[in-house]
């Protein structure tokens, strides 16, 4: 286990640990925010890197203040412990997403909030998994440039671009927001007319989200799946399936404060989609670090968990 | 030539053949749109790549869905057909001019529509040139961030900085259109204010154009030469000469999609200046993919080609 | 010494010197503007590449023409002299400074303009002091993402966090304008509302200056501090600690744009925080040559200097 | 299906259509050797990039001579037929094995020789499958700097650190030889003593192969499986796991012409583990294809294949 | 500080933490080694990048078998403590000397060796004023490009390039061994054939080293300290100031494969001027993690440390 | 002009002039070499770059010590001219070479030796026409991994691929040494065979020149051609065609301290084919760096010129 005995070392506070998300520094017990890895890459079509999403997320929060200007609130100010990185078998899909589900299940039982860092879009289904054993009324709101909703891919039910199709088959139709959408089959499309509340335009769908948290998604749990893709390759070009057209960080921005001041009840969030080898600039990543520290700041003073 | 034999294996349908456009699986004869490929690498003043263009923005193009939502039309409802790429000899300009008029003779002789896919800015002049024999009332619209319009260029006619000059030739006054222009000589400007119909600004631009197109411009055939440094570098950095100041992907794709609902009748285009090793993320190359989806798609339908 | 002997060599035409900002072709006696570049690299907290920072701008501004179309001015009109770069002496942060500020002593005092190319942003120390030598009554104008008033940094007073407040310590309350900062402690932003006139939103901010230089501020020496991370990384990905949410290229140029027409006095300005390794595109420093050459062409043509 | 009209264009000389290995222009039913890609990429444990393998490799291939000055032959006196890539289910192991066997068997049966380029090292365990139905006294030599004898690796039988323990299981004890292995668990090692032919020193290994060849092992059909980690990193840095301590490409390159020149019956050969994204200055993907060109050269003008 | 409560979790052992280096999960009382980062990056006169070597090279660790087959050990035999990296004042050379050193004092005064990971080659002067602490007849034995025997550089004592001067001011004439210098200044050889004991060839200077281990240099306590420059940049250019010329990795680690059977007592080593940003293939950290688990186990099992 | 006048301002020391190659600091009239940019690009057939040649290897030089401890010299003993780049016409051949040889008459004219830093290989042509005015007895040393003798490349007679043929033109069979050479056609290996002294070892082929000019070759002018491919892609990742199996940067160096040894008169000399931006490690521009030191300090000091 951990060298605890360093802290006895009387210079002990001349040396800082890499590989933890900043401020993320209470423990288990006391924490309201979990943080969890989850690096996975199995079934990603174009360009891989998602594998190193995680690990370079923590270190680019680093590089980012603890506070926040717009929520006027600090990460010091609240209790958050980064778990590290899930486990994941090699090649096999199925034990991967077990074993995500199976070690969010903890946290989600002991009513701390979590924040999955990703990996690729398919760990959403695991997680969403873990949070409905708690939330069984839980509304999913997915910001994304791709519908994510064939029934299969190449033959496979279970892959980046089947993702949300398997999510919308767990909460039902009706339960699904996707905002920011603007690529996809015909049939995907059609889809969603039917099925989800789409919003091509980010902007639009959150204010509409805001008017319903005041009404009939008032304290409803909800779940954020925000696929960096949703932003346009301009301000997160690493990401493995780029498509041009989207929005800037600072409509996505806006979109995330006006949920945060409308005060919806977000109990588990992913950021997911973030491939770092593909941007040597390393922006993509900071960008993810800074979403994670506002959904963080802004959804972490619930009332209730 | 092709091993057309591997179609009698039984097992055919499990090979996948690299290098054409996505959904380029027609034969020439039954296509209505060619895809051309025309590498040219030779007056680069600055930074090297475009010969990377074809290559790249082929390979880019399948990491996109066939389908587009803002038009509601798939690549697999047209006939297309990629011919690959024109042979060009190294560091000689003239015949690799003359290469890339001949070889695209045939199909405007054929009442083929073709897209060219760059290679510097300078292979517009000899597209222009072939499409010219069977539309000489052509009109050219070009979007770009530079005028172009250099007589000369250190003592070269026949350059990317002097090409829309060369094509004004070849046209006559007021019959180019120049959209997102931001960078020239004082005399460029100056020509241009004389010459062609200058709009720094591209949307306020298209909606002339859109306006024309119910008028005098009716039924005119036209051609579109997009140099993609037409965009901010943000959103294109992987070209040679960047220009800041430019336009985003949305506003450049609003302006493609009102010239394909005012029903312009777009007989030839090309995508130019994209060059590859210049941008690791790769996204330069999926925004000329797009950009060269929504012309075949936009474009492709008319009363007569 | 340079071997001006070569200018006798009856082919001399046929050399070009690498090594000096476009059309930067005055000597020092004549000159109006004088360039100088300050490649410091010392306190850096997150990324470096800043040292890389003058070689690279005075490379690119040779991709740039010379003519500024909204100006409606050429960099040939104006007399400017690049004097090469401040000798730093490695690690010795101090030494540095001092260095800087020697070598702008006799620009300014000689009643040149000056334009500094960083390096990092704590090179704006050592030029504001050289500046205020002559104008005591400057006031600072600083484009940023980042508030840089913390009072030391890890236990150090001057770094490129702490940069403003030792500028503000030297000019004075009320005399250093921010605009664009999205970035900082609590603290910070507490002592700007104070301290500073801070504007998060550059536009608005722009228009309160251009109104105050027609009342309050008519005639005041001004000092530009332009780090490039005012810009969201998407435009300007080449520097070290990039903060999502910025402004684009085009509400920077237009702010600029808008001081020049409202005849800023601007008698001295700094572009900083460009580190070039950090952009494989290669358009950071692109923009902060097209922002050099803006604020040569904009603010050079003063009635007394 | 491929427009074999354009063959009837009177300009067709003019077109070069990209994405085949050069000189691979024989049809499927005159050729002697296929060329098959298999982009797999499923179990990799650090770096990704091998799907890219083949669509570089043949990318690299046009920057080759054909000819081979130490071979003295050249690829255009041979028929080979590129066949393109398998088409895989992305996120699923087995089926990929599957497809990758299903492909290759029927060259396999119509006595043509085959070689894969892959994609991860696993695909040897299909395409040994392949040719152990026609050539059931098969022996493996494998160039590697792993030993990948492991029993199951994070749990799973298949993965790139269990192939050749699994091919192993196939051939049986002493029929794989290890050239240039130099990483592994201890229990490999232990195992390599026992069951495999292991030689750290390939030149060495190489040399015993030889005479081996004279006796032995004469007229006995051999697999030769290349993974490019055999090479130090210096020579081949584009690959998942390089291991520091491998040979020159001059060392692998003897080895080859050495047993090209003893005569030995190569009936089938895999070049993995080539991941280009990793390798900006792309020279793997040359080596790569470098060695592909040696071993059709040399292993192609057997007296029965 | 950390959460120790995880371990309570019953899925802990589904969780990994990233930022250590591998298999060094001993508590720091029980350890035999200890490992620290210092990510030193303040003198560094050409290329800058050597503050990510830490965190790379840890990273790094985990791409590498924790067994080695030339020692026939494994770093699960050996109990290794990861303190982490020692916070370092930006800007403050002088200060972070210090603090390393302070940092490093406490594992030698209780008798464990140390590992530093670095930074620039300067922390090897507060590292070995750690170790003399303990071992006043210390002998540092060099591998590097450069003699690093400047007096001072650009006016500064304390540099990467003047780090061995001050080395031997403290140690004294004769206690440092050159191995593999191949630049500097006529000075700085000058002094070297006085006043150390200087071997261009690698080979030829661990064969002379072996030797005295058995005569004069018997149980002397020894300092290894491992400029990666001293390979040729082939095999390890993620370095600031490479130096064409240089050995294989091959033979360095036969160098030290040679010290460790001849037994030599390696009190404490360092390994700097890995620079990750400079080699976008990632090899050099790996060479670097390769050698540190050489150094691990070929010194980790003395008699007494 | 160049602002002499900086001479004038008194704290002038602390200035340093980007753009000159390392200590190249005398003036035109008493130098002895002249070192010349030839950033040529315009033939090259497959991945670009080389126009970046002369500026990142001057920038380069500044990483190297000036004193080579092999040849017991330093520049600053030397007196060198940097002229810069020869300007030239882009995608004109003809012109291109003119200029260069007209560029470099002067300087043979004046009894000078010269170094000319590419671009690509093209430049040698001019250069060797130039010195031929001189030198009618000129012997032309190729270091090269590629013959260069086709006759015409894609129907061009003037290219990379075809210079050394035009060489062999000029100076006439038996007056080409080629050393290192290990690709071409079977046609240029049986010319070589016939018309060139051809040595695939470039050790053997530098020992039986060393020989030579001990005797047929006694006196003879030299011009020696270095194109960075003879060095394997390993040490020189950085040029066009990279081709695998060449040799170490040591066993290059060893060639060129034994040719300076023996008193080789070499008169004028290139370094050609570095292409920067393929090599993002920086090493290849230093590689050619420290060539091009070692040429001026190994043959800068002749009886004659």
């Amino acid at each position: 286990m951990f060298p605890v005995e360093v802290a006895s070392m009387e210079d002990s506070g001349s040396w800082e640990r890499p590989g933890r998300f900043v401020a993320a520094e209470a423990g288990y017990e006391e924490c309201e925010w979990v943080i969890a890895g989850a690096p996975l890459e199995a079934t990603v079509s174009y360009r891989a890197g998602t594998r190193w999403g995680p690990a370079r997320i923590r270190e680019a929060s680093h590089s980012l203040e603890t506070y926040s200007p717009e929520l006027d609130r600090d990460l010091d100010e609240l209790a958050i412990c980064d778990l590290g990185d899930v486990v994941l078998p090699l090649g096999n899909v199925g034990q991967s997403l077990a074993r995500i589900e199976a070690a969010l299940r903890r946290p989600v039982r002991d009513g701390k909030r979590f924040l999955v860092l990703g990996g690729e879009h398919l760990v959403t289904l695991a997680a969403v998994n873990a949070a409905l054993a708690r939330y069984p009324d839980l509304v999913v709101v997915q910001f994304d440039a791709h519908t994510d909703l064939r029934d299969e891919y190449l033959g496979e039910p279970y892959s980046h671009a089947t993702v949300m199709r398997r999510v919308l088959d767990l909460v039902g139709p009706g339960r699904v927001w996707q905002l920011g959408v603007r690529s996809g089959l015909r049939e995907e499309f059609a889809l969603a007319r039917e099925a989800t509340r789409a919003f091509p335009d980010v902007t639009h769908g959150a204010r509409v989200l805001v008017e319903e948290l005041a009404g009939p998604l008032r304290g409803i749990p909800l779940y954020l799946t925000l696929d960096v893709d949703v932003l346009d390759p301009a301000f997160a070009p690493g990401t493995g399936t780029p498509e041009p057209g989207g929005i800037g960080f600072v409509e996505l921005h806006q979109a995330l404060l006006g949920l945060a001041r409308a005060g919806a009840r977000v109990v588990a969030a992913d950021i997911v989609e973030t491939a770092p080898p593909l941007d040597p600039s390393g922006r993509t990543e900071i960008v993810a670090a800074k979403l994670a520290r506002e959904i963080l700041l802004g959804f972490g003073r619930g009332e209730e968990v």
